[in-house]
């Protein structure tokens, strides 16, 4: 008898017969005198049609009322899945972020959880009520609908198993596990068994697409266990824990790649203090996430500055960073949109020299240009255009040795 | 100058072109001085299409889910009507139900209205900004979402209007005005100009579709002006107002009909009192509406009872009163969803004798029985079998030479 939040996504409710199939799962927790708490997603498709939707109606949809119309989403399948719990004969009641409530700063479209209210989830719990919370929403103090961004489901999951204390924070998916590389990529990857937190926020936030970063983050802060597995078909999935001795250390867990790259240049910058910050301050203001940056020192008096964005922020940086550039004297502003991240993640390789090279070598191998080059106590990201990164991809997993190689928990 | 409720039905809303429509009509008004307060109803289809996956999930979805399930509707597209103000350079801010705050009963599915907080609404107001708010839905005293039933949305915008003290509630539909009977039955029937409030509300509840009854019982009981327009084309629509002596009065200014009927009758009641009260109790409990109820004395110490129902409660009605019919000792329970009712409406029958003879007269002319007559100060309902309504409209109207007859306001 334990307690667990259960967090279904897209593809798990994309249906009434997916919708059946989670309440038939958490009926079976129930009955094996668990305590279950539902997070979910929107229906698949749903926050996309939504969104589309908004964009045809402006150009620059406002942030506030966008939140308002993505909201919806899940709406729809709290109702959805707390009838069909009810339907299979589990007392349940919907929840959207602003009746648990779950608060967040003001940040539209990028909000952040400040506070889980427990004591209706609590009382439910107490009278055997399953509570269905909408992921991805919660409300500002003004009583305004915030969303968390793409994939903030997870993140409200994470947060619910926090503020409730559960044993595991259950995340269903439409994929098994967390594998050494995209198996749509490199085939022959393989399903680790466990990875650490720290491994799982570089493999999603580089593009794993299993997990929101945020949601690892929040998880590895409270050490709530996380484990990914697929709500199709039964499974031990991926277990996401802290770093444990029992568990198998191969010098790198895994290949991450993410497409959703863009890199912004700032070329002929005068090369005094202070620039970096005039640079990237109005892009901080405008809520865009910078994830690399590179100043590479120029020969004459200048430097050359570059940075990458999401793609989707991509023009709206060179329309902010024009008036900066001439503001600055700066020669010209460049940037392209056509650049991929690959990166090597591993726990072990804080203590292994070399892992840098391989990577290296398997790429010139190959005679891949690497434009950009990060490094991290557990990664190493190199930027490469478009065009190579599946070949890219699949030399470094092969040159690792990843295949088939599962990393287990015992 | 003035101050003005917008209320934008399904179809109004149904499109990313027809928003951009609504966006340029609220504009229009804007720059000629006036303040607007936008209402606005679920796309068109997609109310229906929530409400079928709601009923594929669950045999009998919960009243309380379905509420948060169908209220998404209007959150969309108060959304997308305030973005696409802004994008028409008109400040904008979308409210839910709950936001304004619109409070209610808790009568999930068919909830009542109760108070409309409008500090918000006069704060957008004199800041110019226009305020979009949800239709249909509400929030109860435990902040869970309620819903006013079909047709809601029409509800809202009146209360609004009353709440804030418009100069005119403005009902942009798919239609251009109130007709004389069903254009679609009635190939030369007429637009009213004007009608009042008590015609509107027995031409409303009676079946003619341009606005929900709770609506117009509001707006009559409060004094506003309503005023159907079509948000497609132009035009001076029909105005619904108080009975003034500058209207011209005919005796019938039209014919309603209703398709939504069924009728459930109880046969060989013990003719006893209080009999009444324990057939209709259970149904009143359940929120079922009853609205033509029928006694037959009966030749023995027993008697026929017959209501009817929408057609959607039939079932449900039947369900509940068969063991009624038991503790009863009633003979037999039997019904008829085949069913239709058609009614003459004016408030200039008060005082003209042979309204009802005519009626009765033109129905035996095309042999057409007559199941059920029901009878007010300003209308005449009969029930007759589904296959006769559109003959049974059509010599009704005929009858009443209202071909081409249109009431005029001056």
């Amino acid at each position: 008898m334990a307690r667990y939040v259960h967090k279904y996504g897209g593809t798990s409710v994309g249906s009434v017969e997916r919708i059946d199939a989670v309440a038939a799962r958490v009926r079976r927790f129930r009955d094996a005198g668990h305590d279950v708490v539902v997070v979910v997603s929107a229906m698949s498709g749903e926050t996309n049609r939504l969104d589309a939707l908004g964009r045809q109606v402006a150009k620059r949809p406002n942030p506030r009322e966008m939140d308002v119309l993505l909201a919806a989403g899940e709406q729809i399948s709290i109702a959805l899945v707390a009838m069909a719990l009810e339907e299979h004969g589990c007392r349940a009641r919907s929840y959207l972020g602003s009746q648990v409530a779950i608060l967040t700063d003001d940040a539209h479209q990028k909000a952040r959880i400040e506070h889980i209210d427990t004591q209706r989830l609590e009382a439910d719990l107490a009278a055997g009520i399953v509570p269905v919370i909408a992921g991805f929403q919660g409300v500002d103090t003004n009583g305004d609908i915030t969303t968390l961004g793409r994939g903030g489901s997870d993140t409200s999951a994470v947060a619910v198993a926090v503020a409730l204390g559960v044993a595991e924070c259950q995340i269903y998916t439409d994929v098994d596990g967390v594998y050494t590389a995209d198996p749509r990529i490199v085939e022959n990857a393989a399903r680790l068994s466990a990875v650490t937190f720290e491994e799982m926020l570089e493999l999603a936030s580089l593009g794993s697409k299993v997990l929101h970063p945020r949601s690892v983050e929040f998880a590895g802060k409270y050490g709530v266990p996380v484990r990914v597995l697929s709500s199709f078909e039964d499974g031990p999935g991926t277990l996401i824990t802290t770093e444990e001795s029992k568990m198998e250390k191969p010098v790198v867990a895994g290949i991450a790649h993410s497409r959703d790259e863009a890199k912004v240049t700032m070329i002929g910058v005068p090369d005094v203090p202070g620039v970096a910050s005039k640079i990237l301050g109005p892009i901080a203001e405008a809520n865009i996430e910078v994830d690399m940056i590179v100043q590479n020192v120029g020969a004459d008096d200048t430097t050359d500055f570059t940075f990458t964005v999401k793609r989707e922020d991509y023009e709206r940086a060179l329309e902010l960073l024009e008036p900066v550039r001439q503001r600055l004297g700066a020669r010209q502003l460049t940037g392209d949109n056509r650049i991929v991240k690959v990166s090597v993640v591993g726990v072990g390789m804080r203590s292994h020299a070399g892992v840098a090279t391989r990577m290296f070598d398997a790429l010139a191998a190959e005679s891949i240009n690497i434009q950009m080059i990060s490094t991290s106590e557990i990664k190493i990201s190199v930027v490469v255009a478009e065009r190579y990164l599946e070949l890219a991809v699949r030399s470094i997993h092969s040159a690792f040795g990843l295949e088939g190689s599962v990393r287990t928990e015992t």
